[in-house]
């Protein structure tokens, strides 16, 4: 600010910024701030006028000099505790939207002090995380170059090769220069969803369906139509039939194997069924396979895109649910419209995927480990459903429905009709348990009696007291 | 693949099927295939079967037994060579859109044998590459379920802090509650973009600008407004204020310093004009800060949020340009369109960023390391601007014309009229070097007589070559 005005005025407008940035916290509380000599140059004023405005802010309590050191924001108003911050209640009459919650169970999500039925995460303890870090510390000092630069789409080629293999062993027939790598499953639909639609479009789902394409559905401008849905075998094939032929569904987004959040299995059947349909009305069908690799005995399920002839199948996927959800490697496989999803991703994030996290990935599933760490997680998460179920059939009030999935993470429960599963969360929170009540799943206002359970920690006492906390509150209806 | 058919069908069903799955590289040529038992499990057929398919395939030569280790695809036909694939030549009338330019670029910045004047980037032999993978080594190993675990938006907070830290160095004044971080500088500019236009909406540009925005509109189906623009100031504040007023235009995107391509560095006097304007017509304004950093010489430039007093500038910018660009790490400070632009982005891609990149980003800026390598670049990028420069003087033919940016890592040159800038970029990837043509950086077919170079590699003897053939060639005409 070097300008034509009086010192005094300097001072005070310097004083009044400092004073914002120490409000706003960028100078926060105890640390220290910038020198005078910096100060003064990075706002363009003397050393003077710094030197008279800090010694304002000091006597005014908000800076102290340390000796030798410089000058520091004072922790406290020299009460042993900090103000309290001016409040934010949230006005009485707002109703809590899907928004709300999804923001909730972000927030929640990360806090260590609930118990985490809420948000759809495995826990850090059981993923191979020593492995994977010993490998990036290889392959960045082996490749330093590489692993650090621009990786382009459609991606590392060692990873989609990788992705292009593994498809195969469950009955896909595409090639490496099919697949295009994204920053997690996430991207991989926004993309592929944005490249067949546009604003105004009807799209099919199940229903329940996961809460966050709900809101990607919001922001793509798109319609919605729910159908009706199997907890066992996925969405009703003559619905979907019934969407396309008479309402104008324009596109199709299913997950076929251990559905968000009902945890269904479709048949294969079902799946050539789908495939059939979306080749004979010409429609694109987003397939969201995330959780297929989490099968619980046998083998592992097939995509829908296995059946598909005619490339109308876009198929979704990611190492988010298997392996650490930081290293945000998805993939899409769009079929016959590639051309257009990789000219969209290009213009979305210009790079492929982190290089780092691709080479990572790709070297630990080459290498065999990656196979390894699934048995064992495939294991241990069908004990973990079945651990959860087991108390949930003891402490759950009578009337309680509950799905069986057969891979996954997610349980759904259903209350008795009028049960308040909204009124649940916000009592569960006060008892340091987070859930995803049922109408975040959904446009209808259906689901009020239903709760998704994440069953993707280890099974301790704690977790074993949140059921009975939840099936006590629930038994006192809500 | 488990149905009632005779032996032979199922024999001829599973050859075809794996003849595809080699023709495509799943299984690449000299690479094992899956075992007799497990292919038989994947594809729910018998042993009898896999063999007798095998046998099938190597009396056919596309397989080859290896004593105690299994069946291989045979590398070649026999003769030494792979056939050649079918080619794809482009017809010969296709026009050349700048989308191919686009895939032509991206496809020549990974390739080692060209001088790569042609993509925006800086070579990682510039980069501290030892230092942070140290620093990744160290927080995987320390922290690791903090490090792989999933990272929500807003972003790691301790990385927001610092990003509002260093903008309170350069004049802006805001929190680290104001901060997303994002997947690089792309995705922040797309979903501030996004959150603030409609589709049909027009957005104004500086002209000529950086292709990546013409795409991007492109996929936004947003129209676009190419305004005068000096490669000295930036954009003409009339033409924008005419455009918003009279035009209908409803967002600006500028790059304030050293802009693409033309490397121009904005007054402060301009940047408190234009934030004037966008708070007088109400209108929000993208600003694109990522060059902002490599600055030559004195102060860093103030990015427009610093003279932005009603929230109307969305600030974008990452470490792409300066730190290795692998990393992915962006972020925006979307002022009054906060809420939007966050719940867009969480829609969008769900994560913030890479969870360890952000934290060794974070780390490295705060240890003071950052500003050291700063310092260091900024110095080299200089001295780069400078070489080159006075080479092209003394090699391009005579009536061309050069900006002399103050900061970044690109130069834009300017044949006389008529030249051919297209024909220039086709003959100078015949001798190994990559330019980027001027029409890519406008919808208007101007600039036919312009190209962008790239300095951001390390100064030797094959780049000087690669200038005094480029200086060769535009002597020929283009």
């Amino acid at each position: 600010m070097p300008e034509r005005s009086t010192p005094a005025k300097r001072y005070e407008r310097l004083e009044d910024r400092i004073r914002a940035l120490i409000a706003q916290g960028v100078y926060p509380a105890g640390k220290k701030i910038p020198s005078v000599r910096r100060m003064g140059a990075q706002e363009g004023v003397s050393v003077t006028t710094v030197l008279e405005a800090y010694s304002r802010l000091e006597a005014a309590g908000l800076l102290e000099v340390r000796p030798q050191s410089g000058y520091y924001v004072r922790a406290t108003n020299g009460a042993g505790f900090a103000t309290p911050r001016t409040t934010q209640p949230a006005a009485e009459a707002r109703p809590v939207t899907r928004s709300d919650f999804i923001s909730r169970l972000f927030h929640d999500a990360n806090d260590q002090s609930l118990v985490q039925f809420g948000a759809a995460v495995v826990h850090p303890s059981m993923m191979p995380l020593k492995a994977l870090s010993r490998l990036m510390t290889r392959i960045s000092r082996e490749t330093p170059e590489a692993a650090s630069g621009y990786d382009f789409p459609p991606g590392h080629l060692p990873l989609r090769e990788i992705i292009a293999r593994r498809a195969a062993a469950c009955g896909c027939t595409f090639s490496p220069d099919d697949v295009l790598t994204t920053f997690g499953c996430s991207e991989a639909l926004t993309v592929c969803l944005r490249a067949v639609t546009a604003p105004g479009d009807l799209v099919a789902v199940e229903s329940p369906t996961y809460y966050k394409y709900l809101e990607l559905f919001e922001w793509l401008q798109l319609r919605v139509l729910e159908l009706p849905t199997s907890p066992d075998t996925g969405i009703a094939v003559e619905a979907v039939e019934d969407a396309v032929r008479h309402r104008g569904a324009k596109a199709l987004v299913v997950v076929p194997n251990f559905s968000n959040p009902l945890g269904a299995l479709m048949p294969d059947a079902k799946k050539a069924a789908l495939a059939q349909l979306a080749s004979e009305y010409d429609f694109p069908l987003v397939e969201d396979d995330i959780y297929g690799d989490l099968a619980s005995g046998g083998l592992r399920p097939k995509p829908i895109k296995a059946f598909d002839t005619t490339s109308h199948v876009m198929l979704c996927a990611s190492f988010s649910k298997t392996l650490p959800p930081g290293y945000r490697v998805g993939w899409a496989v769009p079929g016959r419209y590639h051309a257009r999803v990789l000219h969209l991703k290009r213009a979305m994030t210009s790079a492929a995927a982190g290089t780092l996290p691709q080479m990572v990935l790709a070297e630990f599933a080459r290498s065999g480990a990656y196979d390894r760490h699934l048995r064992t997680l495939r294991r241990q998460l069908g004990d973990l459903r079945a651990q959860h179920a087991r108390t949930i059939s003891d402490v759950f009030p009578p009337g309680t429905r509950l799905t069986r999935p057969k891979g996954g993470h997610l349980l759904w429960v259903e209350f008795p009709p009028g049960f308040d599963a909204v009124a649940l969360h916000a009592r569960a929170l006060a008892h340091h348990i987070s859930i995803a009540p049922g109408p975040m799943f959904t446009l209808s206002g259906d689901y009020g009696n239903c709760v998704r359970l994440n069953v993707g920690h280890p099974w301790d006492a704690r977790v074993e007291h949140a059921l009975e906390v939840l099936g006590r509150l629930a038994g006192e209806g809500g």
